[in-house]
């Protein structure tokens, strides 16, 4: 086996209840590097066309990754991988903690689960051995009881859990997978699939100092990696990282007039000093890292409080703050703790959870809902308490929330009219937290981001606002986000965190030092040309194209109203200019569809006939 | 109010609990007529693209016509519409009986019922009050008790129950919504739409002889009405429906070899004489009629046994005994009348029932499942007792019927491998009745037809192998297929039943009769042409195109190997070629996508940019 790899992965189908250890091909992860990427091959492979992403045969897949683990900054992280029960698309969530690198030092590169199990299951990783578990006893309990529960259960205090909550059993498609507590796999509905599947946790047993992968260059990799933390963690690139960790934005934002305010009506929040990192600090009790990782970005937060009771809380994330609290109108720091408490306790998504809120809120102040649907609740912007009850009528889909569980879209849908006109959302996933007026790049990040509209894809804010590319012109942009596309396909195929300031040439030194192959940064970016050309045919098979590449009616239409972007909109030629170039770039013709030239120039010939597999034949 | 015409929809939304009585524009019903057409229209214009159809958001929707309950022979009839949650197109599914009829003696010419009850409830619609009522004391009953608890609670013995058996309770795929015990609007999957919807039965009373409708010209439609009845109904052209009814049809397929035999693997039945009309009739006791019509078609029979105890039936059909019978290699019509009235009680499609049943059973006899995961289970063709028990584990998602509840493709799917060659589908529908391998045109029938694989969009074996056209050579059968698909888009919008041999002349007479207006056939002919356009429209927004207008593996590779057509199968190239003409026919492009200059002239062309409503900017 290639070194940096345990070279198995696990196949458990819950409705046979069979359990099946599968080798990796050399080729393979030579093509595919892992996590991402590895999942983006599956995932093309193993799912026909249009099926159900709730139903047995969709494949519920984590990966790790070849330096997952291994000690390297920002490295302590896994991909799940599944056809998404929000958007339709193809998902990957990546997600930190410890629990991804125990799966890794288990023996195992990823794990892939189909069926449904007839009773609420838990699989059991020990070691060498695999379990299917009952877990009837643990039905509509939070993720915290469920960790605590299941760590007691299999007798290992070290055992790390990934578990879903009340809301990925009630099959809420803002449900994730949340390990570790409070590490959230969110975005798209993983949780749902996995609530589908009857299984409520995934727990795993290793030993950390007996891993069961080899590092090929142990010298090389220990002196790059020491050279790495010293150079870059250590020094400026991460140094926001090191400190305030992500709430930092939270000011960044604002500044450049991009903090989604109540439901995105605009990008500054007067209260901004109530959100901002400086008011974190006020309640953060130390700094925590994940598994060996040296930045050590997380904020460990605690609140003792008459109303929210005591709380301790891994976060929150500068995504958490804006959308469920400048977003939802929310100043009280307090309660943006305990509602992103609330929300890893029932296993959701805070950036969509933050942004359907706002939705509901918007919708109800303009005469959309009224009160006799609500029972006489009133939806009113920076009302916490009627935002933790949301979450709770969302997580077990009581009265509107049995809506709100089904994203923005549907929401609006629902209601009917030009209530579109509200909804944040590209392919069904809600908008994270940095609104295109400021900068017009992230609309074309967000409209071709492969999972829908997310900021993990392309960050070419960062180039914008953020740095010195005018923000309201297209020129350069369909270039800069089909970079960072495909950077980031490779990274979150390594698999490293978003906050590992990488680019080819140091991906591709630890790839070299960790798997004894001789890749060159070249050879990393046509990876990720390719899995990203990968998932679009895969997105291209299930119906998408062109036209949900798509700018939400707000963004296209409806001015900045204040602030530094005040007057700026995104107009649908804009839009229609970076799209159309970003094809052309892309090697795709004008409706989104990869060309067959540049197809075969990617290795993915005969992924072209494979478009017309399962039968299909026309 | 233009006479034919109740002139009213009710919109029920169950999350809001509220009713609303909406008034139907003339230019609308002028366009669309009713039924099916109406359908296209209100779904269109309703459904955000890519919404999950077991979604609150999807609209439940039923229609009658002008000439339903009108006493026009084969007018029995209403139309359910919504986003199909086995297909995910376009879906309507026609039913007989009384219950259509009584909807719009009522007073309505559709319902459409939205959101989703917190609880169990039932719809009932007393003339002209409508209450959403309490029905969680029926949880998991069967159609037949669920029928029988609800007229009694009415306390009306003569009020008409739609009702959804514990399959569509269970959100099975395969479920239909069965009226009036036996009469089912069956296939796609709507019955899982009313069980998402928390609906367990819509139940009306209405004052048959005070319909709140009008007939504008009595006499003319009367002495109209007299003359078809003696020419058409009693005359040679319906002598089959008068006599035997479809189950003749089960020696018609045979003789010609497109009988479905054990999966289809051959088109002729050994066994064809222990199924056919000649053993129904010696179960017959008597005839049966939908409401007022003079076809009477039905045939009630009933059986006596140690085995299946006693069992009255209005059925079975030929798709039935075919589906249930050769398909499943299954020659005791005792057992085929049982599993009928089963999957009548638990609600669910018998063509789409049976197609998997056959399925799982040849991928059982081919080592694709094995006993293991069958808890010793052996799925035999021919096992009467495996055929109930799977019907009942399908409707209960038990074991491997939680997979096939899911249909064929998902099963298939699950299985993996090179599983997808025994998958008799199109779009995720199973296939009906009638092998292609004996008549070409009906595998471009299958192909097109706007929810999947379905008979009663075209039915050009009709003209082939039951008639005088070559049915082993494409000629002409685009244009076959397309002229019947249009003809029958205006029958199942007036809405007529299939059984009455009509043509354009025949339909608008009628329609003149009843409504008063002045049509001409050619303009029904476009109105037929319209709705498929604009279903076609329907289908491309969600993401449906060429690559979804196939053929199964079996039918394109496999060839006959016994009987009439031995050695033949529909080569790609002749498909190929056979969806060339057709679209061009059509005014299609060649990836099968409507054109603007046909949209125009069928009065579409501002549908052209609502592909793009919703927010949707690109």
């Amino acid at each position: 086996m290639i070194p940096g790899y345990a070279g198995k992965v696990l196949h458990i189908d819950l409705t046979k209840g069979s359990v099946r250890k599968l080798r990796l091909r050399k080729s393979f992860i030579k093509s595919y590097i892992g996590g991402k990427g590895f999942g983006a091959r599956f995932l093309y492979d193993m799912v026909t066309p249009r099926i159900n992403p709730l139903s047995p045969s969709n494949p519920l897949m984590f990966f790790t990754g070849p330096v997952t683990a291994t000690g390297a900054p920002a490295s302590a992280r896994d991909v799940v991988v599944t056809k998404s029960p929000k958007t339709g698309t193809f998902l990957d969530s990546n997600s930190g903690g410890f629990w991804g690198c125990w799966l890794k030092i288990a023996g195992y590169d990823g794990l892939i689960i189909t069926g449904r199990a007839q009773k609420l299951s838990y699989i059991y990783i020990n070691d060498g051995s695999v379990e299917i578990r009952d877990a009837t006893g643990l039905k509509g309990f939070g993720v915290y009881a469920t960790t605590e529960a299941l760590v007691k259960e299999v007798g290992d205090k070290n055992a790390k859990v990934a578990a879903i909550g009340p809301a990925g059993e009630n099959l809420v498609k803002l449900a994730g997978i949340v390990n570790d507590l409070h590490h959230v796999h969110a975005r798209g509905g993983p949780g749902a699939v996995m609530g589908s599947k009857n299984l409520k946790a995934i727990v795993i047993s290793a030993e950390p100092r007996k891993p069961r992968f080899e590092i090929a260059d142990k010298d090389g990799f220990t002196d790059y990696n020491r050279k790495i933390i010293k150079e870059v963690v250590m020094g400026p690139p991460e140094e926001w990282a090191r400190t305030d960790g992500t709430p930092i934005i939270v000011r960044w934002s604002n500044d450049v007039g991009v903090l989604p305010t109540r439901n995105f009506q605009q990008g500054v929040f007067e209260d901004v000093d109530k959100i901002d990192a400086e008011v974190m600090r006020s309640f953060r009790t130390s700094k925590g890292a994940c598994y060996r990782c040296s930045i050590a970005c997380r904020n460990l937060t605690k609140i003792k409080d008459d109303k929210w009771g005591e709380i301790e809380l891994d976060g929150p994330e500068y995504e958490t703050i804006a959308l469920g609290g400048s977003n939802t109108g929310l100043s009280d720091f307090k309660a943006i703790i305990a509602w992103n408490s609330l929300a890893d306790d029932l296993g959701m998504d805070t950036i969509s959870l933050g942004n359907v809120t706002a939705l509901a809120m918007e919708a109800f102040e303009k005469g959309y809902l009224d009160k006799d649907v609500l029972g006489g609740m009133e939806l009113r912007f920076g009302d916490a308490d009627v935002q933790m009850e949301l979450a709770k009528m969302i997580a077990y889909r009581k009265g509107i929330g049995d809506v709100l569980a089904e994203g923005a879209r549907e929401f609006v849908a629902w209601l009917g009219g030009d209530a579109y006109k509200l909804a944040m959302e590209t392919k069904g996933l809600e908008y994270p937290a940095y609104d295109p007026r400021g900068s017009i790049g992230m609309a074309l990040a967000y409209a071709t981001a492969d999972r829908g509209a997310c900021h993990l894809r392309a960050w070419p804010i960062a180039a914008e606002a953020f740095g010195d590319m005018d923000p309201f012109t297209t020129e350069g942009k369909a270039k800069l986000v089909i970079d960072m596309q495909d950077l980031n396909a490779v990274k979150w195929s390594m698999v490293f965190c978003d906050f590992l300031d990488a680019d080819y040439e140091l991906i591709t030194n630890y790839f070299n030092h960790v798997t004894g192959l001789n890749y060159k940064p070249e050879t990393m970016k046509l990876i990720g040309e390719r899995i990203n050309n990968l998932i679009r045919l895969f997105n291209v098979r299930e119906g998408f194209s062109r036209k949900d590449d798509y700018i939400p009616y707000r963004v296209a239409y409806e001015e900045m109203p204040v602030g530094p972007n005040k007057g700026f909109r995104v107009k649908p030629e804009l839009f229609k200019r970076m799209l159309d170039e970003y094809y052309k770039l892309r090697g795709w013709d004008r409706n989104g569809v990869p060309k067959k030239g540049k197809l075969r120039k990617l290795g993915l010939g005969r992924d072209i006939s494979r478009m017309n597999v399962s039968g299909i034949i026309s």
